[in-house]
């Protein structure tokens, strides 16, 4: 069965939580990838990669699963009425409603993850409250429709993770290995609960200012959302 | 000391193989990152994923890490002499020598990895002895200024390893950290050791003809490179 995939690119984002989740999804002849954007003008990253959308969120397909990358963009999105539009629109025919790092903050500024549980980058993690979301500290949440994924790299286990809900674990663990997915990190660390104490913290200060402005906008669009 | 990292980007690459190392070296503002090919219009990885790259072969800065990622269209490259000939000339002053996937096979038809010690996917591994490369069942292979990855999501790994050896394994563990790269795979596989059995056969025998028509390949361009 031909299912759309549909995929928020956006500037500034984090292409990994996009690129990640797009390599599983392609090795699945019954999706159908669409890349998504205002425009269909190239897309830069945070980091400069430029990435060409495949559609505009005009004429974008109806998802049956729809998908929010994470990334510091995040965060002009989280006011941005036709964006927030796009995704409660899509997510009312959509068979699942998912993201990656901070796209759930996006997901959730929508009111698209309200009641629900959900994970997010381990920074912003927290920040999810303000939405009626309980944080979730695990790498792949699945609650009911709403699958979301932890920090950038944890994009790579969400696709699996839902690849295997829609055509088993036999065709996941395939496209696993087709990936050469058996990953030996070359240090112990990459989650607060894993990594150095001293490092957690010395990462949570320097990213201090900008985890205080992007509250402070989850805050505004959580105020924003009409009562439930 | 601020390093060009050159990444050879080309039509139906497997676009995570250069986007998971292009995610962690953007995390090192020490390192300028160009994606080059022949021009400068969008290039579509083999599952239609569509970047840009920043430089043409021609007016590419001199790299001091050249790097090549892999995928189907790496068959095409292996006889296309001015990406062997650009190759060649970057390599000369390159600190690091690098590949991930089926890049290692584009290394090794431009006679770069001769002598050494290699990694690739692992359904494509044995075709460095072509070049008089030993081929190194590993996920991130580092000998001398040669390291190279193995299949697609290796490419984090190796990237991360690099790091370490150009930044010291504290920065490269607070990247690690900033990507939440502490990976959960759904499923145990993900490589021919750690997959069943059955899996592995099945993927093999599924993809003879085209590993055949790879191997092929890499024998002509094996011919062809002057005898050393």
């Amino acid at each position: 069965m031909p299912m759309n995939v549909v995929m928020l690119m956006y500037p500034d984002m984090t292409q990994l939580d996009l690129t990640g989740p797009f390599e599983v999804f392609s090795r699945f002849p019954e999706l159908t990838l669409h890349l998504a954007w205002k425009t269909l003008e190239p897309v830069a990253d945070i980091s400069g990669l430029r990435l060409l959308p495949t559609t505009t969120l005009e004429a974008c397909p109806p998802a049956d699963i729809l998908f929010v990358p994470g990334g510091p963009g995040q965060i002009a999105l989280m006011d941005d009425a036709p964006v927030l539009e796009f995704l409660r629109a899509q997510a009312k025919g959509a068979t699942y409603v998912t993201s990656v790092c901070t796209g759930s903050l996006v997901l959730a500024a929508a009111g698209l993850l309200t009641g629900h549980r959900a994970t997010c980058h381990w920074l912003s993690l927290s920040q999810l409250r303000h939405f009626g979301v309980e944080p979730v500290n695990e790498r792949v949440v699945v609650d009911g429709n709403r699958v979301t994924g932890g920090g950038v790299t944890s994009g790579i286990d969400f696709a699996l993770t839902l690849a295997a809900k829609l055509f088993g674990e036999a065709r996941a663990k395939r496209a696993q290995l087709f990936m050469e997915y058996d990953p030996a990190p070359p240090f112990i660390g990459g989650s607060p609960r894993s990594s150095e104490a001293a490092l957690v913290t010395s990462i949570r200060q320097e990213t201090a200012a900008f985890q205080t402005r992007r509250e402070d906008v989850a805050r505004r669009a959580a105020a924003a959302l009409p009562a439930s």
